[in-house]
C-alpha cells in the first residue's frame, strides 16, 4: 500500500480523492468548485484529446469555437431545454472594475452594468443554433459536422475532482442534418466512437444504451450513452450522443431548402464527454498502491531506474539505458529516465508506482554482467528477468499484454456486477449488498422510475442497444414490461 | 479582383474585414464582441498550436489547466498589475438562474449573489502564482514551466475579428525558478520561440526588442516583444514575453529554500501568443483576391481541380488525380480533390484563390493526353504547364519554394518600410505619408513619448535587441540619447 494513501475498502470516496491528489492529476482551487488540472494530469487529458479528435476528423468532423457566453435570452428559446437544464450558472453582470479609492484594491464598477445578462456557457446549443442559422439556406449546405473543445460551467454546490466541478473541459460535437435518418446515424455513430475509445484506450467496457425519457438532456429527442462499472460498484456515464430532432432548428428559426425545393427545418445532434473521463479513468482500474493506466493513456509508459554504488557503475548504467531509451522511442514508446541522484531506488518505485507507468525497469552493476535487466509490471505487480538481447520487443509486447489485461480484469469485474433480478426485494438487497448494473423489468413509466429512484437511489441508466426482448413484470409494479433495463446507483 | 471583396487601396481595413469573414474564418456572434470562429478559420488555427506546443514542449514545457476564474481579490495583490492591468473586465456576480413565473424564460435569481465577485481571467498571472504557492518549497521543485491554453476575456469597447475581440483564445506560459538569471534566461529563450515561428512559419519577418517601462505588461520588470509590419504601415505586436521578478511571488507570498538553506522569493515569467496571430496572418500577405497562406499553415496546401465534359472523362481524371493525391499525402502534403459537381472550375478557382489555397493543380482531358497538368501558385499567380512524371516532387519543391517567396516578399516590404528620421517634422510626414516603422531617437522620457503618442499616434514599438549605440538627439526635445528607438502606428 503506498504511503499515506487510503485504502479502497477502507473508503473508496477518500482512496479516490488522495489519489488524484497525490498522483500529482489535479487539486482543488481558490475558485470554489473549479479545479487546477496538473501537468500530469493534463498530459494524461492530451493523450485523450488526440486520440478522440483524430476520430472525429476520420468521421469527417471539424473543429470550430463559439464564444464562452450565451445572452440570457438564448436560454429561454427553448422550452424543453430551459425547463430540463439545471439552473446553476455562472452570470456575467458587468463589464468593468475600478478602482476603490477608499480600501485600495478593486471594485466592480455599478455604471457597467449590462443590458443583458450574458452566461457562461453550461453547454452551447443555444449560441451554436443560434450561429448556424445563418450557415444554412439549403441543403447543399448540409451535413455541418462541427465539434468544439472547450471550457464550460455549471454551478455544482458538491463538487469532486473530475467527477462533479464548476468548471470542466469537455468537446461538444454539434451537427446539422437534412433528414431525421442521417441525424439518428449520426448519433450511433458518435455513441460507437465513444465506445471504441473507451474500451480500446482506456480499457473500460461500457453498456452502449438509451437513457429513458426521464433522463433525457433537456430539449433531446433520444438521448444514447455508455456506461461503465467502477470498482464500488456505483455506474459512471462515460458519455452522451444526442438526437435533437428539430427542436434547435424551431427555437431559433434555421430552415432549409431541400432538392425538391420545399423549407424544412435542420435536423440536429449534439455529443459530448469531458474531463470526468478522467475520474473513470482513476476509479476504472486503480488500486491501493496508486494510479494503473492503461499503456494507451500513460503520458510515461516505461520508466527506467538504475541501481548503482559509484559513478562508474552509473556511467556504465546510463549508456545501455540511452541506448535501449532511444529503441523503444523509435517504437513510439515513451520513456522516462529516472536518473535523479537525489532520491534512493526504493522511493522512486514507489513514486511511480503511484503515477501509474504501466512498466519499470530497473538495471543494476549485477544486470550489466549477466546482461539482464528486472521488469516490473504495474497491473499485476509481477517481476520477472529479461535478457536484454530483444528487450525493445519485448517491451512493446509487454505494454500490449498490460493494455489487454487492464481491459480484461475490468470486464471480468463488470461481468461480476451484473445481477439480474425479478422481486423488489432482491433489487434492494443488491444494491445493498454489491452494488453494480442490476438487469430488472420496468413498467415504462415515469413514477415507477421516480419512486425507485426515491426509495433507493438507484436510477435507469440504460436500456441496453442490444436488449432481448423478454417478458416479464415490473419489480415495482407488478405491470407488464417486455424489457430488462440497467438499474444503478451511479457518480 | 475577387467578387465583391473590397481592395486593399480602396479601404485596407474594410478589406480585411470582408477577407475574414468571406473566406471563412471567423464572424461576429451575437454576444458583443465575441467572435465564433469557424472551422477553416480555425483549422489554421489549430496547426498554429500545433507548431507552437511541440516548441514549447522541445524547450522543457507541460500544459497544464487553471480556473476560468478569479476572485476578485486577488486581482488586488500585486499593486503594479492592479494599477496597470485594464479594467474591462466580465464579472460574475450570480450563480444561479430561475424560471420567471411571470413573463416566461428565466431570471438571475437574486437570491444567488457571490459574497465575492468572480473575474473571467483577462490573464492568470494571479491565479497561477496563488497555486504555484502550494508547489514551491524547495529549489528542488524549481524550475516549473508551465503552459496554459486558454480562452480569455477583456471587454474592449471597438473590437475586430481576431486583433481585438472581447473573448480570444491564446496560451500562457508561466514559469517559476530560482535565480533572476534563468528567469531572464527563459524569457529570452521564448521570445526566441515566438520570433522563429512568426519568421519560419507565419513567414512574417519580425524585429525583436523589448518594451519601454511606459509600454511594459502590469507587473512586469522587462517585457520583450516581437514586432511585425502591416501591409498598410501599421505595426502589430505578434507575441510577448515578460521578466516578472519576484513581483507576483511577494504579492502570493511564494518562497523557496535555496541550496544553502535560505529562503527566498522566487523569480517568474510569463509569455503569450493568441488568435490575434491570425489576423497579422491574414493582413501581412493577403491580396484583393483573397488570403494567401503559408503553405507551412495552409490547412490545404494542393487543391485538384478537375475540367471534365463527360462522365467519362471525369472517371479518366479521377484515377490520374487519386494515385497524384496518395503521391503527395505520403509527403505530408494535403491535398483537397474538389471533384463537386454542382460548381463550374471557375468558380472553385475563385473559392481556392479566396481561401488563400498555395498551389491549385487543374487537369482537363487534354493534359491526360499530353501527361501534363496546370499548376498555379496563389502567391505570385504564375501558371505553368508541368509534366506528370515525378510530380510530387516537384510540388514539394514548389511548395518550399512559396514559402520562401512569401516571407521574402515581406521582408522586402519591410525593409522599405523603416525609415530613419532626425527631426519631428520628418517624424510626421513620414507617419502621415508612408507609414511603418519610424528610427528615431528619442530622450528616455515617459514624457516625451506620450506626447509624441498624443501629437501623432505613434508609439515605441520596441527598442530593438540588436540595437546598435549612436549618439544623437530626440526628436521631440533635441535631449540627448544613445540609441534610436522604433516608432510606429499600431494595430
Ligand atoms: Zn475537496
Ligand atoms: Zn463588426
Amino acid at each position: 500500500m503506498a504511503k499515506d494513501l487510503t485504502s479502497r475498502e477502507a473508503d473508496y470516496s477518500q482512496w479516490y480523492n488522495e489519489l488524484v491528489m497525490k498522483a500529482d492529476l489535479a487539486e482543488h482551487s481558490s475558485v470554489r468548485g473549479c479545479m487546477v488540472i496538473k501537468p500530469y494530469g493534463y498530459s494524461i487529458w492530451e493523450k485523450m484529446q488526440a486520440v478522440l479528435d483524430k476520430k472525429f476528423k476520420d468521421t469527417g468532423h471539424s473543429n470550430a469555437y463559439f464564444p464562452l457566453f450565451i445572452p440570457k435570452s438564448f436560454l429561454s428559446k427553448e422550452a424543453d431545454h430551459v425547463e430540463g437544464f439545471a439552473k446553476e450558472c455562472a452570470v456575467v453582470t458587468h463589464y468593468r472594475l475600478k478602482n476603490d479609492p477608499e480600501n485600495g484594491g478593486v471594485v466592480v464598477d455599478p455604471d457597467a452594468k449590462l443590458e443583458e445578462e450574458l452566461i457562461v456557457r453550461p453547454t452551447s446549443e443555444t449560441i451554436i443554433w443560434n450561429t448556424y442559422k445563418g450557415w444554412i439556406q439549403s441543403y447543399r449546405d448540409l451535413p455541418i459536422l462541427v465539434n468544439q473543445w472547450a471550457n464550460v460551467v455549471r454551478w455544482e454546490m458538491r463538487t469532486r475532482l473530475f467527477l462533479r466541478t464548476a468548471e470542466f473541459l469537455w468537446q461538444e460535437g454539434h451537427t446539422a442534418h437534412a433528414t431525421a435518418e442521417e441525424a439518428i446515424a449520426e448519433t450511433e455513430q458518435m455513441l460507437d466512437v465513444y465506445a471504441d475509445f473507451v474500451e480500446n484506450w482506456m480499457a473500460l467496457p461500457v453498456v452502449k444504451g438509451r437513457k429513458t425519457p426521464n433522463e433525457r438532456f433537456a430539449g433531446a429527442l433520444d438521448t444514447y450513452c455508455i456506461e461503465a462499472l467502477m470498482q464500488d460498484g456505483k455506474a459512471l456515464q462515460a458519455g452522451t450522443s444526442h438526437f435533437l430532432g428539430q427542436n434547435f432548428a424551431k427555437a431559433f428559426d434555421v430552415k432549409f431548402t431541400g432538392k425538391d425545393g420545399k423549407l424544412d427545418y435542420v435536423w440536429a445532434t449534439s455529443w459530448g464527454v469531458s474531463t470526468r473521463l478522467m475520474g473513470a479513468l482513476v476509479m476504472a482500474h486503480s488500486d491501493d498502491d496508486g494510479l494503473v493506466l492503461p499503456p494507451k493513456l500513460a503520458p510515461i509508459q516505461v520508466v527506467v531506474v538504475p541501481i548503482y554504488k559509484s559513478d562508474e557503475e552509473a556511467d556504465k548504467i546510463s549508456a545501455v539505458v540511452n541506448s535501449l531509451k532511444k529503441e523503444l522511442e523509435a517504437k513510439g514508446i515513451s520513456v522516462k529516465y529516472d536518473n535523479r541522484d537525489t532520491q534512493r531506488p526504493g522511493f522512486k518505485f514507489a513514486e511511480w508506482e503511484l503515477k501509474g507507468v504501466p512498466v519499470r525497469i530497473a538495471i543494476g552493476a549485477r544486470d550489466l554482467e549477466n546482461q539482464t535487466v528486472e521488469v516490473a509490471r504495474r497491473d499485476t505487480k509481477e517481476k520477472m528477468v529479461l535478457q536484454m538481447n530483444d528487450l525493445a520487443n519485448k517491451i512493446e509486447n509487454l505494454l500490449e499484454e498490460i493494455q489487454d489485461n487492464i481491459y480484461k480484469k475490468a470486464q471480468a469485474f463488470r461481468g461480476d456486477n451484473i445481477t439480474k433480478v425479478d422481486t423488489y426485494e432482491e433489487f434492494k438487497k443488491v444494491l445493498e449488498t454489491k452494488a453494480g448494473f442490476v438487469s430488472a423489468h420496468w413498467d415504462g413509466t415515469d413514477e415507477t422510475e421516480q419512486r425507485i429512484k426515491e426509495e433507493t437511489k438507484a436510477t435507469i441508466r440504460c436500456i441496453p442497444l442490444d436488449n432481448p426482448l423478454e417478458d416479464g413484470k415490473c419489480i415495482l409494479t407488478g405491470n407488464p414490461s417486455t424489457q430488462r433495463v440497467l438499474f444503478a446507483i451511479a457518480y
